[in-house]
Order: structure tokens, then sequence, then C-alpha cells
């Protein structure tokens, strides 16, 4: 491809930074209208906010709720450009960048680019099962849902219905603890009023966990609390159980068993997003890229990793950090920070991860959370796991809509975004779902 | 096909409305609890709002704020059943319908199926241009302005540029005046600051109108006042401009003209969504049914039309009615009366359309309101064309949702919606996407 991404020359040198999720936001926020000439690159032209993508697929929020245009962030800022464009590979040598829509030329590279499911190489998983990384996914399991449904009712089989009903999420972490949490929130709230021909009973909600705990991050205690709320409400939790193969009709696991499903969603592993033309030594395990304390590949000092692609060894995180939303933001300050410092010609500043704790919330009133020096559970957890989701989200308009929605569910226990839109199919769609 | 669909017998008659739509829904809530079995079908789970797609389409208003779950407005309701299916054919002689999930048998039987748009036999602009009917269509546009934009970024081309920017509307309804100045609006109010860098004149809305005025429904003094509106907004309006031909790239018009431009949006015309198994003679202009005052048709007295899928002549309306909303929803209405009055023994009540008035909006306090006795245009016009909308829809969550979408877009100039989600094609996908 020969064709240049068209950005004005400003004079400055120019930081081109992929992906505007936490980390790259983060940057692009605190970097923009420095003595940088800031490129952001995203294959979305939105800042999607993941943590409540599970909500967006159980009918609780609409997909804008959750997506932020990054146009917006950046109206009337100079020197700030923001193109829609996917990083296809890096030429370090000649400080170029290929992309879907063109090339672009960089004084500095951040490569912010997240990670994408993780199948482990089972192909019959991928082909068949949902993952939840992205709005478009969100939408399509929540469509699936309510398909499902509808089609139950019109099955006299009933090995058919149960397989209709029957939802299987592989994955114990926050995703799959969250969704399952929701769904069974459906099963018992929603599903008698809107399917009164169906009996709730039959829908099953089962989660598969590969480790012998829930939450992995977490502690034990929070662990084994969210398994007790989880069963508490009729979710039927699998510890110690791997996933081995779905055929888009039975998922097997490893110990022998076999269960019948057409809804498997695939919440069990990530991946970095590896862009080509980096020499293999620079990745590690999960496809994540080491960097020194300054985000730096150490071989390409013009270019740095933030977020979920980057790894990291510290003292104190000597197997690298958790692939979270919190590190990510702190790497996109402390980068900015550095970044302003090198123009200065200052001594760069190591990073250092501040734990602020971690969350999961389960259902109404029930949820997890460790904070620094405490450990709290239930109603309480639940109102700090509202308030932080809610001051996180970017824009007033989105913390607005959310919160409203939240309130309408909390008092009318009812979901009711329950549209089952479905693509419609131009000319054009082909092109357009690519991605 | 020769499944049934599963409906329990409840031992009293049943009547089948295949729609949810203004007319159809609007009967099944009247009728719903009485002495009939009612099912209800429609090939979407969601009542759709059609007056709004347009700021759909704009990104001013979510897709669910525009749609309304069906089983979620018959909930608790006995003796009513609703199935997500698409009609096929009828047997009016057996009394049995053909769907796309198996077959029914009927005692009464309300079509209430609506338009879809017509073509009027051109292939090139049925395979080209995009419609405006359905949410799923609105999203589809709304995607294409904003990949548009991002794609005129990087295009050098003058004649690609032009050709991404320009934006053809043909049809001048109130579907069409009204998309015309809302994309207008977003030209003066959100491009200049999501694309600094690209000159905002160089956006180009036209509307193309076969007839010598737009609205034409409406009186000449408000067809010509929408028209300066538009003329005011930057809209190129053309009037007598017969389109005839749309490649994809050139779009030309039977006085020869043609206009280079990579979307055109068709919302010239209807034609009744027509159900196999009905012979030619029940059909008149435009694929409508034609029926009694009773909404019988004459030859098979236990099939009704409603709304837009039906034709009644009358004193006053000796060419048949609008197709409007008011008429659907008094259908409706009535018929739901007459069927009560059916069991009853009672004496049918005929149709007798009144008249609640005409409105169309063309901007921010721009839009005209034909009222019984009173024609009024500017702000106090837009202010009940808003009211009157916000109350039609159905639910106090939409209203809700709607009113505080519209508030913030009027306070900050700015629909904040702009975010590009695109369908994710999986392996189910083009199973659902068939519809």
């Amino acid at each position: 491809m020969g064709k240049k991404i068209h950005i004005p020359d400003s004079g400055k040198k120019r930081l081109v930074i992929v992906g505007g999720g936490f980390g790259g936001l983060k940057l692009a926020r605190k970097i923009t209208g420095s003595e940088y000439q800031v490129v952001l690159l995203d294959r979305h032209n939105y800042h999607q906010f993941q943590p409540l993508l599970y909500q967006v697929s159980t009918a609780g929020l609409e997909p804008s709720s959750i997506s932020f245009p990054l146009r917006k962030i950046f109206q009337h800022k100079t020197n700030f450009h923001f193109r829609m464009a996917s990083l296809l590979t890096i030429d370090p040598h000649r400080k170029i960048i290929e992309t879907d829509i063109g090339t672009l030329n960089y004084d500095y590279l951040v490569l912010a680019l997240g990670v994408d499911t993780n199948y482990f190489g089972m192909e019959s998983v991928q082909n068949n099962t949902i993952p939840m990384k992205t709005v478009s996914e969100a939408i399509y399991l929540r469509n699936k849902v309510l398909l499902n449904f509808e089609k139950a009712l019109n099955e006299s089989k009933t090995e058919e219905v149960d397989a209709m009903l029957n939802f299987v999420i592989v994955g114990g972490g926050p995703t799959g603890v969250e969704l399952a949490g929701a769904l069974a929130e459906m099963k018992k709230y929603v599903i008698p009023k809107d399917y009164p021909d169906i009996d709730p009973n039959r829908m099953q909600i089962h989660l598969f966990e590969a480790m012998p705990g829930l939450l992995a991050g977490m502690s034990d205690k929070s662990s084994s609390i969210a398994n007790k709320y989880l069963e508490k409400l009729g979710v039927n939790v699998r510890l110690n159980t791997m996933v081995n193969a779905y055929d888009g009709k039975i998922l097997k696991t490893k110990n022998g068993e076999s269960i019948r499903t057409d809804t498997v969603i695939w919440a069990a592993g990530v991946a970095g997003l590896k862009p080509g033309g980096l020499p293999d030594e620079v990745f590690t395990k999960g496809n994540r890229i080491k960097t020194d304390r300054f985000n730096h590949i150490p071989d390409f000092p013009e270019i740095f990793v933030i977020g979920d692609l980057s790894y990291m060894e510290t003292e104190k995180y000597p197997k690298g950090h958790p692939q979270v939303a919190q590190v990510a933001i702190q790497h996109g300050k402390n980068l900015a920070e550095n970044f302003k410092r090198m123009i200065k010609g200052e001594e760069l500043k190591p990073f250092e991860y501040k734990d602020k704790g971690s969350l999961a919330t389960v259902g109404r009133k029930l949820a997890v959370a460790e904070l620094p020096g405490i450990r709290i559970k239930g109603f309480i957890a639940w109102i700090i796991w509202l308030f932080v989701h809610l001051m996180q989200l970017v824009g007033i308009r989105n913390r607005f809509f959310v919160f409203i929605n939240w309130w309408w569910n909390y008092v009318l226990y009812d979901q009711s975004l329950r549209v089952l839109i479905r693509p419609k199919l131009f000319r054009y769609q082909e092109k357009i779902a690519e991605y």
C-alpha cells in the first residue's frame, strides 16, 4: 500500500498513538496541546467502556451509553488528529506504520492496541462461541439470547428446547461472573413476565472455570463469596473444569463431560493484538510485548507499549501487572508525563503501579470489593461498584444515561432494552462488516 | 411447511393480528382481555416508531428509544400470545396462514402488515440506495454518513471527496424533509467541530422531489414554508425532478441531469407488503388491499385489513385515506370496537376518519403544523411537533429518554450518538440477517 495518510506537517515531533482504549485515551488527553503533534488511531470511532459490555448484552444498557465518540473528546484541540484505521505492520527502522487506510510516519509510536479473545488454539471453540470484547459482540449476544427464547416457544422436542435455554459461560473472571449474574437475574425477573409460555426453570446458566476459584485477581475470600452469590441466583458454577471443544451443539470438557447447548460465551482468556513487523523476541506469553519501566521496547527506543498489550516486570510485580483498566490508565498518565519530560530534557519517571483495588458485581446488591486495606461485600460493595463504574465513564451524558438506566432497572426489576435489531445486509455491508 | 405454531387452545375464537405497527398494536391492546384469543405476529420483537427513524440515522436518538419490546406491552395479559414471525401466505378457504416459523389457523385474521419501500421497478435504484423504513436501515445510514466523513479525510481526489460528501435524498414527504433538515443541522453544528480538517461547505445536501411541491399531504402554504426553511439551512431542494437511475456512483434524473454521489437515501414511495395466497383482484394501486367500511375484504369475511396496507373509499375520502399513523390507529380502535360488537351481535360501526392534522419539522424551531382550523409555523409548530411525537411514543421510559436526548441536543447543539457500531458477522449471522 503506497498511499499515505494525509496529516498536515506541523513542525512538531509526531506522536502516533494506536488504540483509543483506557491507556491510549488517557495518554492522548494528557499530551494533546503540548509540544507534540498527536495522531490517534483506532479501528472504531469511539472509546468503548469494556467493564459494562456485559450489561449491553443482557439488555440493561444501550451500546451508545458505554461508547463515546473519540472525535468529540478532542473537539477544538490543536495539533491533534484522529483517524479511524487498523494497524497492520510497523517498520521500526524507517519509522513508518502501515494501516488499512494508508501509511504514516512517526517520531514516536505508542502501541495501545489492547487484547483480543484467546481461544488457545481450539478452532471449534473459536468458530462456535461468542466472544465479549466489543460492542458488536455484545449486541450479537443480546440478539442471540432473545432469539433463543423466541425459537424455544416454537420447538416441541425437549432436548432442542433445553439446548436453546442452556447458556454456558466459559471463564470465571469479572466478565464471566458478571455476565452469569446478569443472565440469572434475567431468568428471575424478566423471563417469567415476557415468556409466560416457557417454564423459567428450563433456562439454565452454567459458568465453567478451569481454575479452582473464580475472580483469579481477587482474594480466596472474595472468590468464594462471588461463588455463593452466583449459586444463590441459581447459576451452576463448575470450577476445575476446562472446556476443550464445542461444535455449536455439544460442549466438551477435558474431564470427559459433555453438555448440549446452543449458546456458549467465551470469556476465558485474552491475547495481545499482535502487530506485524516486530521481531518475535519482543513478544512474551499471551502475545504481550516486554517493556522496560518507561514503557519502551528496549530494542526500539521510539516505540512504547501501554495497557493490556504491555508486559513490564517490577519489584512488586515480578510476573507483570494484571491486564486491567487501572494499569492502562496509569501507564497513559506516566507516559504523558515522561513525554513532557523528554522535551525538557528531564530524567524520565519509572512506572510504578498503585493498586486502587478491585471490584466485581454478581447482581443487585451482590458485589465484592477489595479496596486498599478493606474488603467489603454485599450492598455496600455493590454501591461502590456502581459509583466507581459511573465515574469512570467518559462524558457527562453517558454517566447520566447509565445512571438513569440503572435506577430504572433497579426500581422496576426490568431491563427494558429487549429489542432484537438485526443488521440489515446491503450491498456495502460486507465491506463494512470486515474489521 | 407442515409444522404448526404451538398456541394453546383456549376455547375462544382466535383472532390473529399480523403486524405490530400503529394499527396492529392499537387493535391488540384494545381487544386483549375480551372474548377472543389474540395472537399477534410481527417479524420484529418490537414496535417501531417510524416518525422518528430519521433521528436515529442522524445520531440524535438511540434505536431503543423509538423501539418498544412487544412482549413488554402485553405482560400479564391472558389469552394473548406473541410470536416473532413473518407471514408468507394465507389460505383463506381453510383459514390457515403459513409463516416462516410454521402454520397457524385462525377464526379471524387482521392484516396490519404496513408498507415497504417502493422503487417503482427501478432495479439500479433498489440495489444502490438506502431505504428508511426500519431501525436497521436507519442505523445503516448513520454508519454510512459517519464512514463517508472518515473516508473523505483520507482521499485526495477532489471529485471522490465530493461524491463522499454529497448526500442526496429522494422524496419530499415528511421523511425526506425531516432527514434533509437533520443532515443540514449536522453540517452546521457537528461537522465543523468533529472534522476540523474538512471544509464543512463541501458537504452538500440535495432533496429531489418529483412533484411541484414538498409535503404532498399538506397545504401549498406549508409546503412552501418547509421549502424556505430547508433552503435557509442550505439544503438544495429540487422540485419537479424525477430520479430514474443510480448505479452507486452517478444519480440520473429524467430530465437528463446527473450528479455524482456515494449516498442516496430513497424515501420516494411505498408499496403494501403483499402477502401470498390472496387473489390479485383484492389488490389495488400501490399493493393496497381494498376493504369496505368495516375493514373487511369483501370476498373474505374473516379477513380484515387495517393501516397503510388497506384502501378504503369513503364519501370524504373518495380516493382512500392517506397512509399515515393516525389512520392506522383509528382503524385499530374502530375494529376493536367492532370485534366486541360482533360478540354481542350488535351492528358494526363503519369507519370514519377524524383528521387530527399534520405536522412536519425541518430543524430546531422550524416546523409546520396544520391542526383543525389553524395553521402554525416556526417555534410554536416545532414545540407542538415535539410534544405530539413524545406523547405518541410507547412507554414512559421511551418518552423520558427521548425527551432528555432532545433537551440535551437542543442545549448543546450536538447529537452525541456518533458511534459507528458495525455488525459483527459470526457463523450464524447470515441466517439472522435474512429477513
